[in-house]
């Protein structure tokens, strides 16, 4: 049963990916009705009874097998979140959320909070109840079941040591780095046009040094980049400017991160629960470590600067590794999240947390959103958004009905850090490989030590066997230091 | 029930679409995968003895809209093809499709009929079993059953008074069209390479003369030229040679008639039996009405010709419209199917119809199928294969289990021309139009007459309300004498 769900799903994914991709725009309606069609079909089969009494029948006789066991785990999981909210909840909250959905993209190109306050009311009260449903289920706070979604087995007290870490570190350490970033002067950035055919091989070519396999997997272009398709047909994306090349490139590289977790999900257990990645900070961690510590970092760019002044034709300093990498690593505090540098970025993710949560908890009427976030803002970086536009309305996720998501973004950052030391540390070859493009060393430690792992266990017991301990901003302070204040 | 089936079908259809044009090879097998249980789920739904309580209650008291009448009479055809064969069968026939199929590409290129023939046998005999299963529950032939699968109520009765005509017509008419076309002369080949990039150029705007609108659908390429997609989103593929751009151009003509079929379905039926394309014969005919009556015909050739030469640069006579006439009306017998002209087209489908008849009803035996190939192509076109590859072997449609597809298309060819007389007789301007590049008043006239009406009413009943009568040859003689001895 769940190896057709499975499918189902790989089929919904491949669906998304050509709505984003291929799909005309008078297609729309027919996919949003095959999507919930397959959705209702899904959730059908992991509520139906029988598999009810299956897996009530496994687990009073147990497998032996540690995996298939985990699977069981797994199994009961996904039954869980279908089984534990009921069907009228979760369409309403999909009716609620489309409609707030469509309101916000008018209300944030208006800049008109107050356009949208209401349906984020409605949106809040439907996610509360859904939180408070799978929270009741398996015993703990509401908002945990909904970070449970994205990454599971996370509590709020983890999150609140790391965060509350980072935001004690983090605004003089910001400091330094803007102080040194002036006494170490400019750097140059390099002109264009940037040929949008350069542009894709180069992105190919890079994605293949990676580890890449075209026989597994396409590169394309869709309004917003992400890492879509199936383990074995993986579908990354980006979109290419004529003006600038950097971001489309770093884009790339991290999308190819997912990529390769993907790829590297262990074969024996395609389309079972256990076969699946273990969540969304595991998955950012490794598009962040391909991203940050590694494509962005000087060890990289010494390779790869040369075939990207190569590709464009440049001439000049700006296209010396020195000075990408200075690109690459420029710290400024801004308003808007997507653009952030990583330093600046945790920031951004704090206030969102912080936000949810008071949200989710009743502790913040959304009316009051708009000022609590400008009020955040200048706490943590010092910076005043002068629309709700640049600030509470940005991103998209509260209003499409996402909550317990934001902090994955930088739970994969720390993560990423601390993998990326481990693997070093684990192999003296790897950046020496990397310096000639060479990511074999770094993703053969990487398939063996993370992306195999599935689901198999839990982020904390992955990265305690990888790393020697559980999620920390140890080594994510390292890094800030080596790369900003060296 | 009907609705999430429509749409679980729209959802094969794309994979089936991705599969062909999008997917790398490494996405094969997990590609099968989600097709068979998305296969199966449609399967169990229809199956599902809740849809037959219904459909039974839904019968006793039927709908007095006729539309809604229509819809549930295509309903219970659904549910009869679905249930009257039970799924060991359906699960073995596939497989046994599969395997067949796959020795079969092998056999093909080794010229070894003896090869597959054990497989053959066995696809032949589980598909006799489906045809007599389906044939005991509608209360037909076992071989009728088949057909009714592709083009739904034709009886054999109407293909042998139909192919018998043409057997009889063809051989004295083709001996007329040759002499002829040598007192004619020859013509000029233009000569390439010809630009890939104009040549989709060129495809598309024509296409978008024919009324294709690319908000509702896409041009790709795949190795095999299909019309895929839903009505909402219809997708043509076809492939490009640098050496030949006609074969490519008709091609992709050739399924936008298949494609505005689907676009004029009827709007209020989406996803719903009823909405659905009547069958085979009808759709081969709104591909062959805008390729061979319409394309290949001399008053759209007046008006595509300087287009072709402009996209082309081309110089010279073998541009002018009376030339590429002759070029896309050229008569030779041959071998291969898939090659032939219109007029010795309807011999390689009279044959193959004989052949898989008899096959089917056991008056033939699988080890005698090549010399019975051999024989009735020298009656028939009198020309005789050297090897099997190029004899028996030529087509997948036995080898993948499909018997009864093959007489739609000359149906199909009938029907065209039938319903392009109609049509000019009911619109004077149809032609003048065409010869300015205006498909307008024809497809205005299809849609109304033939593609709106869904499977409300049966071919031959949409073939009488639309031009006075059911399907005969008599058009299509009277077609063929205009275009090759006027």
């Amino acid at each position: 049963m769940f190896r057709e769900i499975g499918a189902l799903e790989e089929t919904e994914s491949i669906l998304h990916w050509d709505m984003s991709v291929m799909m005309p725009v008078g297609g729309a309606e027919s996919r949003a009705e095959q999507l919930a069609v397959m959705k209702s079909t899904i959730h059908k089969m992991l509520t139906d009874t029988n598999l009810t009494t299956l897996l009530d029948e496994a687990e009073a006789d147990p497998p032996v097998s540690l995996w298939e066991a985990a699977n069981l785990r797994e199994m009961r999981r996904s039954w869980r979140h279908a089984n534990s909210v009921d069907g009228k909840l979760v369409a309403e909250l999909s009716k609620a959320s489309s409609r707030c959905e469509m309101i916000w993209r008018d209300a944030r190109s208006k800049n008109d909070f107050a356009a949208v306050s209401q349906s984020l009311s409605k949106v809040i009260e439907l996610v509360r109840e859904k939180g408070r449903s799978k929270a009741s289920e398996i015993g703990i706070e509401p908002y945990e079941a909904l970070l449970d979604q994205f990454e599971p087995d996370i509590r709020i007290a983890d999150i609140d040591r790391l965060f509350d870490d980072l935001a004690v570190f983090l605004p003089n350490f910001l400091d330094n780095v803007l102080t040194r970033q002036i006494a170490a002067g400019g750097s140059i950035k390099p002109e264009g046009p940037f040929n949008l055919a350069a542009q894709r091989a180069l992105a190919s070519e890079l994605m293949e040094r990676v580890g890449f396999d075209f026989e597994h997997g396409r590169l394309d272009i869709s309004l917003h980049p992400f890492c879509g398709g199936i383990p074995d047909d993986v579908r990354v994306t980006t979109r290419y400017e004529e003006s600038e090349f950097a971001q489309s490139l770093m884009g790339v590289l991290h999308e190819t991160g997912h990529a390769m977790y993907e790829r590297g999900l262990p074969v024996n257990w395609r389309l079972q629960p256990v076969g699946r990645a273990r969540g969304m900070a595991l998955h950012e961690s490794q598009s962040l470590l391909v991203e940050m510590q590694v494509c962005r970092g000087i060890d990289f760019l010494n390779f790869a600067a040369p075939l990207i002044q190569k590709a464009f034709k440049g001439k000049g300093k700006a296209w010396l590794p020195e000075n990408m990498q200075k690109l690459q690593a420029h710290v400024e505090p801004g308003l808007i999240r997507v653009d952030a540098d990583e330093v600046t970025y945790p920031a951004h993710i704090i206030l969102r947390y912080r936000l949810e949560r008071a949200l989710i908890d009743k502790e913040l009427e959304v009316s009051d959103l708009p000022s609590a976030w400008n009020d955040g803002m200048r706490a943590l970086l010092d910076v005043v958004p002068n629309s709700d536009r640049d600030g509470c309305m940005q991103d998209i996720h509260w209003f499409a009905g996402a909550f317990g998501y934001f902090p994955t973004y930088t739970m994969g950052a720390l993560a990423a850090a601390q993998i990326y030391r481990a693997a070093c540390e684990a192999n003296g070859n790897i950046t020496s490989a990397i310096a000639e493009g060479n990511f074999m060393p770094l993703m053969s430690w990487l398939r063996e030590n993370i992306h195999s792992k599935g689901s198999f266990i839990s982020t904390d017991e992955i990265l305690v066997r990888a790393t020697g301990m559980p999620l920390a901003t140890k080594d994510f302070k390292s890094h800030l230091r080596a790369r900003y204040l060296n």
